[in-house]
């Protein structure tokens, strides 16, 4: 190996896993050592594991374990040396408890430590919460390494360029102060940096501006895997002095990668997954062409599910099957991040389930190789829709003023069976969780139900719309390792809950006809999200949708007072959903977005 | 009046509502003109509400309403000056979308604006997600009012004394830099600062100690009510510029108050709340003596509910009445938050349920005026029990070496049928929400059924301990407006879930069998909580329980291991818990505190 190999150490932590996060990176440090490789850089917060969020508030413990691992792992660190994120308790007299660290370890010490000096703090990040912001120096960043000085960054640091961004977050750019007083033969950014949609071209174009603005190599080691809803897709890579890629490691899983950054050579390029390397049509306009973004979609999704049951001790999932879109999608994503074997799909049909839908749930079964049990639930909604009666008929005496006799509440007993089932079998079978279906167009509109198809430990598609899953379907049926798994039917017919029976058309109440069309709903959801759109400002743009379809302005009207009116009734649902991937360019997923529920919103 | 008396508007806003915000600073504010008041003083961003969270993110619109409105406000202000919070836009090239800003109104115009230096950004605060720390010019904080010259500071700007905390969270304290350079007459500090656990006492020490630091008179003026898990109390006051109080408004409620605070004379001081004027026996020791902190905890979770409720669109409340503690409390503070006639209790006894608790619940009931049925759950639970044995014959065949065949399972159908009968309630009935009931020691060990008791949409004691909430029965039964409300067998017989027998003793399972001693728990959450100890640590220190009972260095070991086993399992279990009023000095409510839930922790 020549001398000036380096290794990026692309890996999967556990946060508060200390144990395991030091013995993966010896574990990469010996095989980089039996090689020859004199440099090994791992990634941001490696140590301790990204993102920890409040664990190190109430935990100091693992902040010394990290410390004492560190200590650990310097003194491995002879005849090779390592650079590595860590965590350390700030000891200055003001400030927050802790700083976000990198280690430079060389002949068997700790012989430089960097403190990050920006902080991000916005959508999935939280770090001004737990972390003091450092001062900046540049000298303190310079590591000597063979005949090279390598200036190294953290993160952040990379992020906040005055000609690349309109409008740059903090008053300082530390990497231009880094290059133009120390010169560096090239800078090392230590990240955990999570994806997202659109991500990828402006983190490539950013990357290579600096490197050529700079005329400087840099060399980017990310984190992968995924906690809770935020993932991380590895993606490390190189660019020479020009900004020319030069080397790009695995995207969506560890890698072993080794790199000579100084050298305009061409190293192992990996393909990009799609959706990486493109953006989708238009950052201006909605479009429902996902193509460009759905192997990206899939492998978010599908990593984080995996992470989320191995790294809390999960193995198997549960979930009802309804021959629906939004439970075939999640039984087809399960099926392929935990293997056939560790899911179970229950089909629970109630008189409104017809026998399509039936079928079409065990086909999907059938084909993905999981198991299938069908169990009807007729028993128990009787019992409790008698319950039900009995105990309305005596509530009625004191609040019959407030009844709805509404039909819903009885429907709602179907979905809520069916929890109870799934969390019954989560109960009675070791490592098992029940899965929430609840799709990112139902979740805007409240159209879901609470200790129902909302209830599970984890919610795959929350952050998919309804358009967004048609073509993931597809996208599955033609590139997953099992072919054509979801029904043809399943992608065909239009959605609903098969909870109520519309009286107009005395078939099953269509999602559509309860809500407004999919297509509609989603450009609002895309227009709130991507462009902080008001209702007014939607009014006075063409939809996609009303291009294709004639749409009177008061119909459009009433479509937006009707999403405003579910939207502000739904916050408190979100409030019960399970944790689930943030996927989209914005989400509701909790781990970026919180509003107060006791709020009144307006758009 | 006076011509310098000021008029200290302590006022509930709802986020987000601008409407609602401004009208009621208008009504203040002409009530104050009708009066021949010349100042009058909101809180920290009125106009907008505190805490936004992140609802400025997708709504800035909101923002855009409260500018309009501000810009309605200043005109109204002739002959009469204010001071009043909003949120303004950061045109600046870098940095955060907005300010949090205050306006002085003066003439009929926006006469100054000031734009908050110190963002706070720890536990329940996030400011620093969607706000720009300004630069702060102590001549930009001084406002002419009569013959004075007052600074003007907003609430974080206040927290800072180098002299005053050991570790000051900022580098630099505005209020000195306007006491030192301006040398005002007197200080205005407009607030939003949520009550806690003992924050009382630091507060009055902290605003006396900087008034008679700078010999300035102090006026603080703070937000009431309630978002969510955030409760203010209100409780403005204003210092002399020897640092005595000379004046006081109410707390937990809105206050139209009065001061003239350059003149050392005394104004209205309300008493205050027991509990805001007293810390706990102690900081440093566990205590069992929660006497002193009940009346501050009543009215914390009772205006917490009120303003859910309200805030929400919600009128009634409906909960499960087990005759045991944790529903007996809830039922007892939803009363006295919403009225008798806005509360159901339901009784849902299964074949385990003992006369005795249905007995228990009646009466509670009938001593709280709020109206009780019962309904027996026998049908649903036997209907379910058939179910899960069906479908669990059919899983055995593959997961079958993963079978635990606990009781468990069936246990958990008494609770999860339970829930499905108030959530059909909540259906059926307008405007009603369930309560989840669960208490703080409990969630803590995961030891709440998921769709069960753990279910609804406020959970009103998830963060206050089994021990505490004994304590609180008992002051609300002497104390509340129901004198003995909560019957003496609901005190006195141990906990239990009532869901399962304990086979060696024959009778319904006690939680202490199923955990540990309570007294134990509750003092390894607050060392936890408080001083951040490890297991270690724990072990090499006296609890309180062991200096009553004698409890071998093995047990406690052993006690200590399953609390960090089950407090790992039950992490999961937060994340789908409803929102609760933060009580304590730290908790597991979501408005403060969010673990990652794929993550190792080791205490």
């Amino acid at each position: 190996m020549n001398k000036d190999t380096i290794l990026l150490a692309q890996l999967n932590p556990i946060v508060g896993n200390t144990d395991y996060n030091y013995n993966k990176a010896l574990e990469y440090l010996e095989r980089a050592r039996s090689q020859g490789i004199k440099l090994v850089v791992y990634p941001e917060l490696f140590l301790l594991g990204y993102p920890p969020i409040d664990l190190i508030e109430r935990y100091p413990l693992l902040v010394e374990q990290n410390l004492q691992y560190l200590s650990e792992f310097a003194k491995k660190c002879t005849n090779i040396s390592a650079l590595i994120g860590f965590c350390e308790f700030n000891k200055n007299p003001c400030g927050k408890k802790y700083f976000n660290s990198a280690a430079y370890l060389h002949n068997g010490k700790i012989e430089k430590i960097m403190r990050k000096s920006l902080l991000p703090n916005y959508s999935e990040f939280n770090e001004a919460r737990y972390f003091q912001a450092a001062e900046f120096n540049s000298d303190e960043r310079i590591i000597n390494f063979n005949n090279y000085r390598a200036g190294v960054i953290i993160c952040e640091e990379n992020w906040n360029d005055f000609d690349f961004f309109d409008k740059p977050l903090y008053a300082f750019d530390p990497l231009q102060k880094l290059a133009e007083e120390q010169k560096p033969d090239f800078i090392i950014n230590l990240s955990a940096s999570p994806t997202r949609a659109k991500k990828e071209q402006l983190l490539n174009n950013m990357l290579s501006n600096c490197a050529k603005k700079y005329s400087m190599p840099v060399v980017y080691v990310n984190q992968t895997g995924s906690t809770d809803g935020i993932s991380f897709c590895g993606t490390s890579r190189v660019y020479d002095k020009n900004g020319e890629l030069i080397a790009r490691a695995k995207s969506f899983c560890e890698d072993y990668f080794t790199v000579t950054p100084y050298k305009s050579e061409v190293n192992r390029i990996e393909p990009l997954v799609k959706g990486l390397d493109r953006t989708l049509n238009s950052q201006k306009e909605f479009s429902l062409d996902y193509e460009p973004d759905l192997e990206r979609t899939f492998l978010t999704i599908t990593s984080a599910i995996k992470d989320y049951f191995s790294k809390n001790g999960f193995q198997h999932a549960v979930l009802g099957l309804s021959g629906g879109l939004d439970s075939s999608c999640c039984a087809a994503l399960l099926t392929f991040a935990l293997g056939a074997k560790n899911v179970i799909g229950v089909s629970m049909p109630s008189d409104i389930t017809s026998s399509q839908s039936k079928n079409d749930a065990k086909e999907l079964a059938l084909n993905l190789g999981i198991s299938f049990f069908e169990i009807p639930i007729k028993n128990m909604t009787e019992a409790s829709s008698k319950t039900f009666n009995e105990i309305f008929d005596k509530i009625n005496a004191v609040w019959g003023d407030f009844r709805y006799k509404a039909p819903l509440t009885f429907d709602n007993i179907q979905a809520r069976s069916r929890a109870m089932i799934l969390w019954g079998i989560s109960n009675e079978f070791g490592s098992t969780l029940p899965i929430a279906t609840s799709d990112k167009s139902e979740l805007y509109m409240g159209y879901a139900t609470i200790n129902g198809d909302m209830s599970g430990g984890y919610a795959p598609v929350c952050d998919v719309t309804k358009t967004k899953l048609f073509a993931l379907a597809r996208w599955i049926n033609g590139n997953a390792p099992v072919k054509n798994a979801i029904p043809e039917a399943v992608l065909t017919k239009p959605p609903g809950a098969e909870l109520a029976i519309n009286p107009k058309t005395g078939k099953p109440l269509l999602a559509e006809e309860a809500l407004m069309p999919y297509e509609f709903l989603d450009e609002v959801i895309w227009r709130l999200e991507n462009l902080q759109q008001s209702a007014k400002e939607m009014l006075a743009e063409k939809f996609l949708y009303e291009k294709k379809e004639n749409v009177s302005f008061e119909q459009k009207k009433l479509w937006l007072e009707k999403f405003a009116k579910r939207v502000q009734g739904a916050q408190f649902k979100w409030s019960i959903m399970p944790p689930g991937p943030i996927v989209d360019a914005r989400s509701i997923v909790r781990s970026e977005y919180v509003q107060p529920i006791a709020s009144k919103l307006k758009f």
